[in-house]
């Protein structure tokens, strides 16, 4: 990461430079000054040592913190044998961070009075803000006022504080705070939920995997997640970045935080919740309807390399895979152990995960024949069976000759629940070949944890991952794999050069003719088609190839299949006049309200797969793009993909693999492949368009029709909403 | 469960009386002798105390079994101070079990001996068996008829054995019989893995799950895993069971046991791996083509009430929330925390896994308004926020104001990480509220082990199962409800009485035509439809409504589309002759090998939605039926659900209402609902078809059109695949 030396100020990253350029006063101190500071002011605090204001000034004074500890409360000489301060200006030494535990309505003044006093950082711990209602959010906005005013960055208000294990600070109230004996390590945590998001660094460290920083952010309404996520990744302390999140106000900034804790190394993982709290959004076009914002999440999270978890124990098993060290080359995985069974589950969950078995070469099979009893399996997965308890040099040799072969990427361990001298002779044999290889080894072993201590110190010294199940094993193989094939993966293509174009001048969803046209523009083409006027009968003459679709044009009706708008595979003139009556008839009864602006008469496409091309514009994402199988069953399959926009033709492809109904794309009972060229390059200018023209506000294609290799795409219908 | 006694002679189940009349000598001796024996042998006993003929001598003579332990081997006198005989003749006591430790090829000789010396079930732990290819097959042959000559029975061989710790039974070898503190309790294991099942327990012990019964059933030479839960079933110190299985030979014997554990109210926990193991069956039928077996196993574990668990995880929590002992009357439930974030994480997952957010009460809402600070929330989830630290009162009211609501089923209460005397006090109000209520509680807590000592004995001494995540809290919380619901469930309507039909004589594939006059005998209608002769042109005249199909018939073809053998929207008799030219050349050019016998012309369907019926024959679990989303995308879009055979008209309807797609049958986008009546009627009847007629190994129906509500079902393609 870039750093850069101010004159007389610490050192700040270009990020920081940025955004301090853009506020009053702005300060220069860089976030990692927030988890380091020389000195802490606690403002509010209180001799009641129970208390909010209290129970950081003892843990700050008694756990070891070695930089100042300040409490500010003009009621007292003293707290917990510490000066206390009537004031932050009277403070007189270097103080980085200051905790606010006042009433909200007083926070505002304390914030003013850091600024004042030069103090860079204000952790608002005090709740009674956006969370109360319209009034709390009101004195949410004048914390934020008073905070960029007098040039101090605010962490909360609402949150629970912060944590550095390695520099002891606790600067913070609730259980977590009370623990002085939490495993100091390089796991690094942000969370948007206080109490929760502290109990998973308890959960953490009673199964041996220690933090370096963990802070909740609260209400965010100054420093963001995506923001300390940054800061994470140049901290030299912080090897594996957590976070807790509920919504992302700045969903990009995260992406871009993702991608740059790959470069950096650091894998970045996000547990995201509150995901039914988004109702379904108001929206004229099927694409909006069907998308929730889970699903946008989930695709930033894909296409920006972020590990998503679902749970502590994932949480846990993954800071463990990582923390071993050692990442594979590739996908490829072996797996020995002393039962079957346990082998079965690791391969089976290994490739539902996406990665392969590895072909065995021909000398390590020339080992395990020797090695192995006849009861016992050499193919991969390997059982060298219970005999492992007469003669432990055999497993030695088995893992050995599988880590030694080159066709082996990483090699799951199964030792079942083999306790004593056992455990610690295999655990013996894992540290030496690993240290011999340089390829991950993860255990799935759940032995009597006091017949095999020793064993277990020595495989944690070494910080050889343990998983009790073997499942789990193969998810961290996963973890691992996945990591690694983002971190050598190729950077994304440039998305495609698309010419901007002169949007109608209208708000809301334009007709069908109109989104077509602006659709051709950009190089998507539509069925060949002639616009009636709205009083049509039989056209005398059309120069058009029957059979044609027969569709309502109307300003007032998005979905008009929904309405007896549309008759398919009309076959002569005669059908055409008979097909205006039928919709003026549907619509007389259904939407008598709706204008008539006139008929649409296409050519139809016999030949070509239904898909959907939508836009929804996200307001943490912005415009993001839809892919899935069209026609009218869309919503109902649901067999849909997504991606934040824009991107090119790869991602494109990308998102076409991923349907459920992907085969359609290739060879198909007798027919030949579609075009998924011309197919992955107009979903690319799509996305295009929609990062280009902010006042597309949805979009739907819907049929697209793909057609066999060669001959591209053609758009059936289109709607395109105008903002 | 209904036990008789019969005279001289244990008692004994219906089931097994049954089972044991089919063998000759057949023993009448219940399973229930194999967990509980009076005495036990050990066959090839060693003196040294290590190796697999050694270890249980010491496990049972040291672990406190209290009947007779009789070591087998004439080399020795005594072993570990035990008198050691020369065989089992001479042992001259009441003996129930014997353990086979003898080498392979000796293992029938000791079962011979065994059987002549009255003893009823032989444990052989010996390997080198069916696992290590054809000549271990002939010799698990001779073992089994060994075993059924000489009337006893075998578990085994290839097993690691069998453990019962109530009455500290410890027959088997391996770590896990090297373990005598392991916690006792009233949960079963049987397993097909040896090692691997074993292991599973150690990590139930680690995480306070007692055990009974735990045995390993190795290569199922006689009594299997269907068996053994049978007897589980009847066994009384046994309240849940647990099976890890990799294959079972008589599937339906698997889920008749299934129904009697929910009649017995033990809930039954499966965890199926060797599922990739299978590989793709060779069959004519798209049903049998895309049909893999663990599909099959996932539908008869739906239909039979068998919990399907995942991982050691699964099998854990599942284990803790049913020892909790109380079960909710329904589905809605309610959640209370310190923490607002992990409300959220819990209500997502349980809403997730089908359960309801429970509308609080009024008076709940009184309550909680007058307890919860402005800044928590009275809605549920409830969240007290951090403020209980303050007053522990406050929680306590409000667990028991959420628990006395007639609207919440059960409850869950997020603890964080609360430590101390918060957690004590905590967890008195949630054993006053349980017995107050009787209504389950789970908690998601994860607190520092060693400061919430006293909370965690209380709890656990309640058997109050405690989840360090939320997100577990919530799957306990389904299992139960899904358990109670079985628990309560009306029982399935029966299949509806279908005729029998008499079947072609042929082999293989009938053609399309006798298909579907098969399945018009059995009620299910065709499109109105001619053949016409192999050498037709264009015909005189046709008694058929435009447009048409036309489509090969060729006892060669099975599948008509993929060789060009199908011509839709005919519109003409022009048409047809033109699409008979057509499909001639499509098959001289793709299958010149093909027979033609004819081409049918058929009626098309145009108000229809296009699905699947189909039947596979599977070697566990005999006729299946596949239900899903037809025409030619099926595999593409696999969008099936699956039964085992036969069934009523509610359970078709359930799968129905299973597909990712059910929204098709409903209203839709302008059209009515489907006739989802004759839908369910048709699968139904198909399911009888398949049950009733042995000789029909594959059948597809794809397309059947639903129409709309009234207009029933029509089958526009059949294949009937005879053996």
């Amino acid at each position: 990461m870039q750093v850069l030396g101010l004159q007389n100020e610490p050192a700040c990253s270009i990020q920081q430079m940025v955004h301090a350029k853009r506020r009053p006063g702005g300060c220069l101190h860089a976030l990692s000054h927030l988890f380091e500071p020389r000195g802490i002011a606690i403002v509010g605090a209180s001799a009641d040592l129970t208390r909010i204001g209290g129970q950081p000034v003892r843990a700050l004074n008694r756990f070891g913190f070695r930089g100042g500890v300040y409490p500010v409360n003009p009621k007292y000489q003293e707290i917990d044998g510490l000066r206390c301060y009537a004031s932050v200006a009277d403070i007189g030494a270097p103080c980085d961070v200051a905790l606010i535990a006042v009433p909200a309505r007083a926070a505002c003044e304390a914030v003013r009075a850091c600024g004042a006093a030069g103090i860079p950082f204000c952790v608002v711990l005090s709740a009674g803000y956006r969370e109360t209602g319209s009034v709390g959010a009101a004195l949410e906005g004048e914390l934020r006022r008073a905070a960029a005013e007098s040039g101090t960055r605010l962490i909360g208000p609402n949150c629970q504080g912060l944590l550095n294990l390695t520099t002891r600070l606790y600067a913070g109230f609730g259980s977590v705070f009370q623990e002085p004996d939490l495993l100091a390590g390089s796991v690094s945590l942000v969370s948007q939920s206080g109490g929760f998001g502290f109990s998973v660094l308890m959960s953490c460290h009673e199964r041996g995997v220690g933090f370096r920083v963990a802070l909740s952010t609260g209400n965010e309404a100054d420093v963001t997640t995506p923001e300390i996520i940054e800061a994470l990744i140049e901290d030299p302390g912080t090897r594996i970045i957590c976070a807790y999140i509920e919504s992302v106000a700045d969903g990009r900034r995260l992406m871009a935080a993702g991608r740059r804790a790959i470069a950096a190394g650091k894998p970045l993982l996000v547990w995201k919740s509150g995901n039914s709290a988004d109702g379904a959004r108001a929206a004229s076009s099927h694409t909006g309807s069907m998308t929730g914002r889970y699903d946008i999440y989930r695709a930033a999270f894909r296409q920006s390399d972020i590990i998503e978890i679902f749970d502590i124990d994932d949480l846990a098993d993954a800071c463990r895979a990582f923390l071993g060290g050692v990442l594979p080359a590739g996908p490829r995985v072996a797996a020995v152990g002393i039962s079957g069974g346990a082998g079965i589950l690791f391969t089976e969950r290994a490739i539902a995960r996406g990665l392969t078995l590895a072909q065995l070469g021909e000398q390590t099979n020339k080992v395990l024949r020797a090695a192995i009893p006849p009861f016992g399996s050499i193919a991969n997965p390997v059982d060298v069976t219970a005999s492992v308890f007469n003669d432990f040099a055999l497993l030695t040799g088995v893992i050995n000759a599988m880590l030694a072969d080159p066709e082996v990427d990483q090699l799951a361990v199964m030792l079942a629940s083999m306790p004593g001298d056992g455990a610690l002779r295999s655990a013996r044999a894992i540290r030496d070949a690993i240290a011999r290889h340089n390829k991950p080894i993860m255990l799935a072993w759940a032995p009597s944890r006091k017949r095999a201590e020793a064993a277990r110190a020595l495989l944690d010294e070494g910080q050889v991952p343990i998983y009790e199940s073997p499942v789990r094993a193969a998810d961290a193989a996963a973890w691992l794999a996945g990591f690694s094939a983002a971190r050598s993966a190729a950077p994304a293509a440039a998305p495609p050069s698309v010419a901007r174009v002169t949007l109608p001048a209208d708000s809301g969803p334009l007709d069908e003719a109109k989104s077509k046209a602006l659709l051709a523009r950009i190089g998507i083409p539509a069925a060949r088609e002639r616009v009636l006027p709205a009083d049509s009968e039989k056209p005398a003459t059309l120069d058009l190839e029957f059979p044609l679709a027969v569709k309502i044009m109307s300003r007032d009706i998005a979905h008009k299949s929904e309405v007896g708008g549309v008759v398919l595979g009309v076959a002569n003139l005669d059908g055409i006049a008979a097909a205006i009556r039928a919709i003026r008839a549907n619509l007389k009864r259904q939407r008598p309200d709706a204008a008539i602006d006139g008929f649409i008469v296409a050519e139809m496409v016999s030949d070509g797969l239904e898909t959907l091309i939508g836009v929804v514009r996200d307001p943490s994402f912005g415009p993001v793009v839809a892919f899935g199988l069209g026609g009218i069953a869309t919503e109902a399959l649901k067999d849909v993909t997504y991606r934040v926009a824009p991107f090119g033709a790869d991602v494109a492809r990308a998102m076409i693999g991923e349907l459920r109904a992907a085969a359609l794309f290739g060879e198909f009972r007798g027919r030949g492949a579609l075009d998924v060229d011309a197919l992955a390059d107009a979903i690319a200018r799509v996305s295009v368009l929609a990062a280009q023209e902010v006042r597309i506000a949805e979009l739907d294609i819907n049929p697209l029709f793909v057609r066999p290799r060669g001959q591209g795409v053609v758009a059936a219908d289109a709607l395109i909403v105008m903002r």
